[in-house]
């Protein structure tokens, strides 16, 4: 199942995607039990947004083998934090600030598959975490790789706003530990890799990071990205793609 | 002006304070313009909350000249994030989680200046800055410092459940450039320093972190800690005192 949040004459509503067409549904699909309104929408005639508005967003660093370079492997997931209202959804523009793009500062996508919690909870298990998972989507970590290396902490290299990118809708029928993820950068594939090649998978990253931090449903959990992401410039077009989800694509703009 | 948030009868309230007394407002005075209803209460009377419902906050690392220790005084400010719903306020328990406690990992608390948003912005400037602050709060930036070491990046370390503690009320009338932190640990001192010593100050924080990021009314700056903070264990009462605002007081407990 299919589940979008999109506007249409300037409201924001939430629904079922079949093929072109939504069914509107009354409320917040994450937050409450739902049911359909008689209104329906075709996908060409909305804007479409994030499809989920987290009190957090966690993000997992180091997570495939593919990614590390010289660095080890870490033994448990390595959570930082991405700011919810740097959020944005399919279509919308990545804007690079100008401090970035004035000093050629390297800007680069991660391609990512993203949870969204359904069910919230403390101290989750493995074998129960996949019960507080809502759905699935495609998730774009915009880094600036040059604060990520020489800031104290990773704030404005992956929280600059609209540097999380998150689309462009959320899927429920997803297998999390076999998934292949792609990144294209004006149509070139810079990434792909299968999620079964992640280092932590999800029920264990759901474990991990309930153990400390109590999750709530629709905070969001981007579990790594694999490879070496190229650098993106203005007016590139950079598309995320996760089998049996979708693509999410935005199109990079300087901060004038 | 004191502005304080408070419960009573399962009722979350705002209000103004003064002496003891508190004389409720219509609504959520950071984000909204309130009048006075004409209810009152007595403070002791009330739970005490946290006075504000952050939708992030952002604290400022190696910001005084005497916590810096052998690392180097950053050029810039040196942001990190805290997460909202890991929140509580005076009287509040600190929960140590398992994983610390257990393992005996050292755990102490950081005094720091915090400022409310009241108007939101973007690249607001250093002469504007002030204008955009609501008011001033006692904040505990509870800190693991095995984590903290470790880790890649600060999460754990600084916002397991109960580690962002803020409170008791708001102070709108603060010299934030030269007020006096004073914390304790069960009444002796471990922290005492002036906001005069501050590296970066909060015009400067508030510009540069707005270069990057839009803030939003509600919005917490933790401004950074002085010195070097004792451990903290359970039982423990901790303090943070700030001239001019108040006494923010919590209990250090074990997660059983």
């Amino acid at each position: 199942m299919k589940y979008i949040r999109f506007k249409s004459n300037n409201k924001i509503s939430w629904g079922i995607l079949e093929g072109n067409n939504i069914k509107e549904l009354s409320g917040n699909y994450v937050l409450s039990s739902t049911k359909e309104t008689n209104n329906t929408f075709n996908i060409n005639d909305v804007e479409m947004l994030s499809p989920v508005d987290p009190g957090k967003v966690i993000a997992i660093g180091l997570n495939y083998k593919s990614h590390l370079g010289d660095r080890p492997a870490p033994e448990v997931p390595e959570p930082f934090f991405k700011l919810p209202d740097t959020l944005i959804g399919h279509n919308d523009d990545i804007v690079v600030p100008k401090e970035a793009h004035q000093n050629d500062l390297t800007v680069q996508p991660e391609a990512e598959l993203c949870l969204v919690i359904g069910k919230g909870g403390k101290r989750i298990t493995q074998q129960n975490a996949l019960s507080h998972v809502f759905g699935y989507t495609c998730g774009n970590d915009v880094s600036v790789r040059d604060w990520q290396k020489n800031d104290l902490q990773w704030w404005r290299a992956k929280s600059c706003d609209t540097f999380t990118v998150v689309g462009p809708w959320i899927e429920t029928e997803v297998d999390a530990a076999n998934s292949q993820i792609v990144c294209r950068i004006n149509g070139n594939e810079v990434q792909n890799q299968n999620t079964s090649d992640l280092l932590h998978g999800v029920p264990r990253i759901i474990e991990f990071v309930s153990s400390m931090i109590t999750l709530n449903p629709g905070d969001v959990i981007m579990t790594g990205t694999p490879g070496e992401p190229k650098n993106m410039y203005e007016g590139d077009i950079v598309e995320v793609e996760i089998e049996g989800i979708g693509i999410l694509s935005n199109k990079i703009k300087n901060e004038s």
